[in-house]
């Protein structure tokens, strides 16, 4: 074994091996070597070398999406670890362990005019769950025999230990991002065979807070008189939810279970696609009437982020009476409604709760579901009708997704699209819901791939697929990792929205028009590189797209810019009538 | 005429322009509109649109880099503007006015949930000169009749005014980045014809301090005696001190000038390779008594950031009785031995100063005048005996960029290089020494070649090219750009620092070895691309590279990475005999 001879770098190496970090992506540096050293010759840690820190952070981040466990990245000094940034954010909506590690030059370096030297103390401030600002000491080239140093170097040491335990803990306990930064002195690249520390072991303390009977009474009775109860599910890890459970709500008359494709739970009598039940109703003549009927009495809320505009918009206007969330550590008041936060996870939720309920006679989940079966055909109708578009392309690609895949969806259009569509049970969704960018999705969905033991299917937009191409730099990508770039020359999302379409200035501002394409990106990485610009291409590219091959596989799909928005928005009044 | 129907937005781009800014690098995005509206609207307003935010800010920061006059980008809420951070922290150290504006969400839709949306009020907080966070209000359907809403209303745009203003003088002022944050309210695309705003102007407030005789003698009298002045120069814009300060200095005998490629401050007597000077003298046996013999009294430093860790290194060990340090702005403790920051420009100081002072007898530059003339001879007999490498590929390159051109060098290996050799007096120097980073070379470069009179071109290694190849995704490359990229196939710095070379783990965590090349980067993007394998093929390349042409080009030189370090190590103990 090596290690680094610097102390706290082999305490910060052993204390993430201790609380079980398995997984280190570390950026090339000089003042990180300690760290490298420490973490790359360490048989526990798996560690994978990414060059640009922004790629980096996402890729940690698809990797703990796919572990739900702290993944550690580890970069130089200076702007480096700002590349972080939109991860760290990311990581921080979407409750994604992420161990962000930098190293630091000494803080008498700081502010000085050295070279690669930023103010990181507390920088991520907005968005860390916890900030470690280590201490750093000159490792002496003779043993001290001065009694007051030999007590400030070890009082050093003990502090940076506490603060190592806590920042690993709060990850853990609390699901989020933490800095650990830490200043280095030179020399940095010099190791030794035998581990000198033995750090000091805090350990985390995961809550689970158990409701009583008592407390949970009142909200039963409130529920057993209730004859329309909404549930949302926001964005969830597949089998988050237990079957039993499920079952119980999806047999309630007085309940409808709203789920997107990013909540990972299925269910026949579920709504799997909320905004093809909102959406018409918002373009019809008796659209108060309709959401009059719709509005719940008590609305109940789990899991992260919730991708629908429709939904939010409606529950804004049509507010229920009780809006409750259930959740360990946070609950957003979305709704602007909310009145009751479970502090507890969703299974010790309804193991207290469902039992401690009534059935109420309703008509409100069997009215709904007649809608949802008109619906149903007329999404079916549609489709047959409608020319070659991205709705068109998703239409094709859906029900080609072999099972079992894991799926990464883009942001803006891609999601929303998928949202349209019932994907098949087996298929676990994902989405950097958190922030909501296009910046990290082609890394997230590598780090995905590396980790996950399914196949990982990314399906993204042009823009997120060039915004982050860098996502492909690396030398990790499995061979059954398939992407599909919709390439419909720009922001698509942009022509949905409103604003003054097919001018100069839209196109150049808003849509961002371009007439790049993937095939030089995938020759540079070593992807195997298709296209298709019609549905017959398409269909036809899909065929064997999925089948083994010696290399990953990018299909780029064309789709007509101009065309792809007023199928979208047309399709929302076909399905009202 | 067209605005945006919101009145902050008219504000922000009303005032941008009274401020005198003329360049704004707008990124897509839906909450950003009455910004995009605005500034894409403006006559006196050039608009540049870029998809990836971290090149946005690097872009307009090379444009600001050329003008010294602010340079705006605009963003949408979100992680966008996280993707800024690292160009902020560059503008910061740099000294470089760079205005962000991001688009935020009303302040009660902040962590209830909603998509794009994260805390982003002060989260630049560390390398910020000023944050303005802005107030919405909700623009009306119906005029206000409500006499105590109209007062708030009024309060709250004079409120933004106020903090618009503030935030750009102090960019102008302070010359350094300042962050706008403005929520708006829906609907975003509405546009009216005439301005509905006349905003409070503040004008900024440009101190020039001047230093009274009386100052000023005692540094002066202290400054006559001292047989052994130092000047060194960093970062600097060209012709930034006036030709009879550089010739009265030049002629004194007992003042040595320092200064580096970045200096960009030429004369025949100056010092401008330090490296040269001081590296031969570190590994001489007798370094102690040179460098003893080299120790100035009193050293004087004005400009940016030193590239040069050599003579950092030197002065920390060997320090000067007195450092001064002249600057406006800012003073860094560099040497640990600052006593005096002259808070004034450079030229301010030496007008008031140089006349108090009285010649003195010494042999100082005489003496080491004489050894740069040893140096120079050693360093021509070593490149003629050197072989094919970076080092040897530099040597090709210097005397081959033409006169007047404007040169962007990216940071570690390549900008080192670059200051083993004199280049040509009309050449513009440039390169981010703030952070010193790899990550936004290409774009900054960019920002620069579509401002700058003259032709720009780009030398950087491998690494920072790939890590910002998005800096090439626009529709402004002039089709006189130039890059050399300097493929070592991996950091070649690291070869270069201690640390256990040619193992697996340097190779993979430290030098990150990789065989990618330009050419699909260039396919992609329509630049010409050749290419370079020895010294013939770089002096044949060069020949032509530098003509006229339909695209820009982009010359891509691989030098054997496992013997760069060898020679440029090598060159410094050869230079010492």
């Amino acid at each position: 074994m090596k290690y680094s001879k610097i102390p706290v770098a082999q305490s910060i190496v052993s204390l993430c091996v201790a609380k079980n970090i398995k997984h280190v992506v570390i950026s090339p540096g000089s003042r990180n070597a300690p760290l490298t050293i420490g973490f790359t010759h360490h048989p526990e840690i798996t560690p994978y070398s990414i060059v640009d820190e922004r790629c980096a952070a996402f890729m940690a981040l698809g990797m703990a999406q796919q572990l739900q466990e702290p993944v550690a990245v580890v970069c130089t000094s200076g702007s480096a670890l700002l590349n972080y940034y939109p991860a760290i954010a990311e990581a921080f909506y979407s409750d994604i362990p992420l161990v962000v590690i930098s190293a630091d030059r000494p803080i008498e370096r700081i502010d000085i005019g050295d070279g690669q030297t930023i103010k990181q103390k507390n920088v991520f401030e907005n968005h860390i769950l916890y900030s470690a600002n280590l201490h750093s000491e000159v490792v002496l080239e003779t043993e001290a025999t001065d009694k007051k140093l030999q007590q400030k170097q070890f009082e050093s040491q003990r502090h940076n230990e506490r603060e190592i335990n806590l920042a690993l803990n709060k990850a853990l306990e609390d699901k989020g991002p933490v800095h650990i930064n830490v200043p280095f002195y030179e020399p940095l690249y010099d190791m030794v065979d035998d581990l000198k520390v033995k750090p000091l072991q805090i350990y985390p303390d995961i809550k689970q807070r158990i409701y009583s009977e008592k407390e949970l009474t009142p909200y039963a009775e409130l529920w057993s008189k209730a004859k329309r109860k909404m549930i949302i599910v926001g964005v969830a890890q597949p089998n988050a939810v237990e079957q039993r459970f499920l079952e119980k709500l999806a047999g309630d008359n007085s309940v409808l279970v709203f789920t997107e494709t990013t909540s990972n739970l299925q269910h026949p009598e579920f709504f799997t696609r909320i905004d093809t039940l909102i959406g018409p109703i918002e373009r019809s003549g008796d659209a108060e009437e309709q959401f009059r009927a719709l509005q719940p009495d008590i609305l109940l809320t789990f899991g992260g982020m919730i991708v629908s505009k429709k939904i939010k918009s409606f529950l804004r206007n049509y507010q229920p009476e009780q809006h409750w969330h259930v959740d360990p550590k946070k609950a957003y008041n979305t709704f602007f409604c909310l009145n009751k936060h479970f502090e507890t996870s969703v299974n010790s939720f309804f193991q207290n709760f469902l039992d401690l309920t009534t059935p109420v006679e309703s008509d409100y989940a069997e009215k709904w579901k007649g809608v949802r079966k008109e619906r149903q055909q007329r999404h079916e109708l549609y489709m047959e009708e409608i020319p070659y578009s991205d709705l068109r392309a998703m239409q094709s690609i859906v029900p080609k997704v072999p099972k079992n895949y894991n799926v990464q969806l883009g942001n803006s259009s891609t999601v929303r699209y998928a949202q349209l569509f019932r994907w098949d049970a087996t298929h676990k969704m994902f989405c950097n819901r958190g922030t909501s960018g296009i910046d990290g999705s082609v890394s997230t969905a590598v780090g995905a791939a590396i980790i996950s033991e399914e196949p990982t299917l990314l399906i993204c937009g042009d823009l997120s697929f060039f915004y982050d191409s860098n996502g492909l730099w690396n030398n990790y990508l499995p061979k059954n990792f398939r992407i599909i770039v919709l390439n419909n020359e720009g922001g698509g999302i942009f022509r949905i929205l409103p604003g003054n379409k097919n001018t100069e200035n839209f196109d150049t501002y808003f849509e961002t028009v371009h007439n790049l394409n993937a095939a030089s990106i995938c020759q540079m990485y070593g992807l195997e590189y298709q296209s298709a610009k019609n549905t017959s291409e398409t269909e036809k590219a899909l065929k064997d797209f999925f089948d083994a091959s010696e290399k990953p596989k990018l299909l780029e799909i064309f789709t007509p810019r101009k065309l792809n928005d007023e199928v979208l928005l047309e399709y929302f009044s076909f399905m009202k009538s």
